[in-house]
């Protein structure tokens, strides 16, 4: 597939347009980044030779390749000037990763325009300005301005972001690298003068490496267009998405911050993305929690949930978040079968209570997990498996995470959490490493096992029979 | 003040029955753990004349002292025959650290009865049994029979926790080991055959170092002398509880777990918690997080909420979610002053908006932070303030963290919070630990906001004008 947009999202030849020698500098935090990657790099600055390493040309058109990308580092005022140049020589895309356009006021709205009819008028595309750009582990294309030993960035993945907000580009980066969770790619619109989710989206639907769509937005380039998009994407790709600025407040604050026009009732979005199978999240957790279980998981056929587990209070509260309608799932707690649980009796302790929730209690060991496991996921009266792994028992060992990678074949979906602090946390990891989207939080476990079930009934509702697999990875 | 239950949470000299000297059993974790401890030691076991360096008692008839507490580390089989020796000794109080008791039938509840009957005809009082036991770091009386080095152990603080569930016990304090909230005492109930919630309730009401006691329950032990007894306490100290077992499969969970009876009507409970002051958490992420804005500040008088960061798009999601209805905050973004904004625009940058949230941008700086601090605080329309602290833009260094000591003079209470991965984590401790209840997550945070503004309706209700300090530390 070709695509007008690989030229930013796959360039083969990247221009750095105010690219430094100076480490403090954003041309040269670009320059490094950007020779990781496997695209050709041409630095631009008429004062230097060379920079780190390789040759600097004086002029954009002293570069001998053709261009698919340039990023312009230069300050506002400066930018135009040199943004021509770049749109002469051809130049399929630009990024514009500095700030002091139309978010300034007038002056700076004029400046933007210009650009933009320029850009229009040789062809070239336009992402921004005001944008920290594009991330992608897969093509190691970096042009974000805060270096990565400075702000982690995620490991390659399945989930594709979107966000119209810098601070919450970098924001929602940092989670999905502190939560190991894979990208594909991240994309910032900044002040979105041309390129914009539209765009975005339709490449992302027909990218193999996208499973899932995260977007924040403050508001919509064209909304009646998104949602059209939206209906043919999410029947085979499901898109979470923040429409922020849904309160008065709310508004208010993104009226300062990105302009988005008044709210335009929440009720018709909530209505919309309803209608088009867009899932809606409410804040950057909840997005990316939403979205790591997307991504990992298929959808769930049903709202019954099998728990296991070896701490029995936490089983409870576990019951009761999950079947709560205000606070909570709004899922049921799975009635196990007979022979689910006879099965069970011979791989549990004599003393261990033989429902859902199901407790291996302190005396749970891996292989007590993985026995439960599959018995559990073999009963017809359970849709999806809440796996609450906890190392603490005396006979829990790290073999535990050998035989997850077996549970991909169990057919069910599966959501993991574990409770407590650090020791958690690195268990919550590990499965998510694994592939289970797992959380150090049971409330968000179970309100991302309840986005599954969503999902399901997304597919049902539009007559698809949704994935064959339920554990893609 | 001198208490019955002093025997318990601050003994002078501690018996340990069933000391041992190899380190894989629980009583040699518990001999280790006490040595820790100011309280005086004797280990007793037939079998052996020194561990751990000490001497070690054949007989507690042969213990010299008399003895404030006794733990009882055998097999549940074996501690009946034990205990009366105990009991006999004149020992105030004893915990039972093992299972094996009415949890596991009639067999085990029979054997509890009798223990419970003659430490009644002796006046010893009995913690457990099936319970972790106690944990202090105030004292360094440490029961639990996980060692340190597996499960760590939150540092001293104000917080008092009871937990009915041993694992939600350890969970709790790893949690708060984690999130760096201090502890004064924590203690688990177990099957609380004789000492109970109440007992510990009427202790921790006077007891200085507690500012704020929480609570998990499965079932009450007496739920009209909890309310009754409640209500003497929460005008004064505050109290949340999670009550699990709330929906029909929670109950049905928490039956098996303790044995709980059926749910008595949750409606109820919500009414009783809510005309006696106890504020109700849903999990245990809930329980902790309102606990520590209770621990560290002081109720809010109203619910204007202040925001000030520096992450635009973050600022409009907090605006949502603080004046959300549904999911949210259900609190007021606070309209500042005109002599506020004034106030504002000599600190922050020409180009910030001056609203709330105030946004300090990416040109962020802290001594910024401290000045809006200050403003803000002193405008009488905002009754909270939420500060988003973010260590990413370049201007910003640990400076702030200098600052934020003085802001305990500031008269308004505080929530902090920081987003991102582990950076944002990493901030979030160290405002934490500088006395700002902090979370990693936005909605975490105004969740707790809220909780400081109903602990300020409840006062207002009750006639109480509440503390004079707004941030205790």
């Amino acid at each position: 597939m070709t695509d007008e947009m690989d030229c930013l999202l796959n360039p083969r030849t990247i221009a750095i347009i105010g690219a430094s020698s100076s480490s403090d500098k954003i041309g040269n935090v670009l320059v490094k980044s950007l020779l990781r990657s496997s695209a050709k790099i041409f630095p631009v600055n008429p004062k230097h030779d060379l920079i780190e390493g390789i040759r600097c040309y004086h002029l954009i058109s002293d570069v001998p390749d053709d261009l698919d990308l340039a990023i312009i580092a230069l300050p506002a005022e400066k930018s135009y000037a040199e943004f021509i140049k770049v749109a002469d020589h051809g130049v399929k895309c630009a990024i514009f990763v500095t700030a002091g356009f139309s978010e300034m006021g007038n002056h700076g709205r004029e400046l933007e325009k210009q650009i933009i009819d320029y850009a229009r008028s040789k062809g070239t595309r336009v992402l921004g300005p005001n944008t920290l750009g594009v991330y992608s582990p897969i093509t190691k294309i970096d042009t974000l301005i805060i270096p990565a030993e400075k702000s982690p960035r995620p490991d390659g993945g399945a989930l594709a972001l979107i966000s119209q907000s810098g601070s919450v580009h970098v924001s929602m980066l940092e989670k999905a690298s502190s939560m190991a969770i894979g990208i594909s790619y991240s994309i910032g619109l900044g002040n979105r003068a041309d390129i914009s989710e539209i765009d975005m989206l339709k490449y992302l639907a027909d990218d193999d490496r996208t499973r899932c769509i995260a977007l924040y937005l403050e508001s919509f380039s064209d909304g009646r267009a998104l949602i059209e998009l939206a209906k043919s994407i999410t029947p085979k790709k499901p898109i979470v998405a923040i429409k922020a600025g849904r309160t008065e407040a709310g508004s208010r604050a993104a009226s300062s911050h990105t302009g988005a026009i008044s709210r335009s009732g929440d009720d018709i979005v909530d209505g919309a993305f309803h209608q088009s199978g867009i899932i809606r999240a409410y804040d950057d957790e909840e997005l990316l929690d939403y979205a790591n279980a997307l991504m990992l998981m298929s959808e769930s056929k049903g709202d019954r949930v099998a728990y296991i587990g070896s701490a029995g209070g936490v089983g409870v509260m576990a019951s009761d978040y999950i079947e709560s309608e205000g606070i909570g799932g709004r899922l049921r707690m799975a009635k196990l079968s007979d022979a689910t649980k006879k099965a069970l009796s011979e791989v549990l302790e004599a003393f261990a209570p033989l429902n859902n929730p199901v407790d291996l209690t302190a005396s749970s060991s891996p292989s007590q997990y993985d026995g439960a496991m599959h018995i559990v996921a073999q009963d017809q009266g359970v849709d999806m498996i809440l796996l609450s792994l906890d190392m603490q028992p005396p006979m829990m060992d790290d073999s535990v995470f050998d035989y997850i990678k077996s549970w991909a074949g169990l057919g069910k979906p599966i959501v993991g959490t574990s409770t407590g602090g650090d020791l958690a946390i690195r268990t919550v990891l590990k499965m998510q490493k694994l592939g289970i989207p797992s959380y150090p939080s049971l409330s968000r476990c179970i309100k991302s096992a309840r986005i599954l079930y969503e999902r399901g009934k997304f597919l049902k509702q539009i007559g698809n029979k949704g994935s064959s697999k339920t554990h893609p990875i």
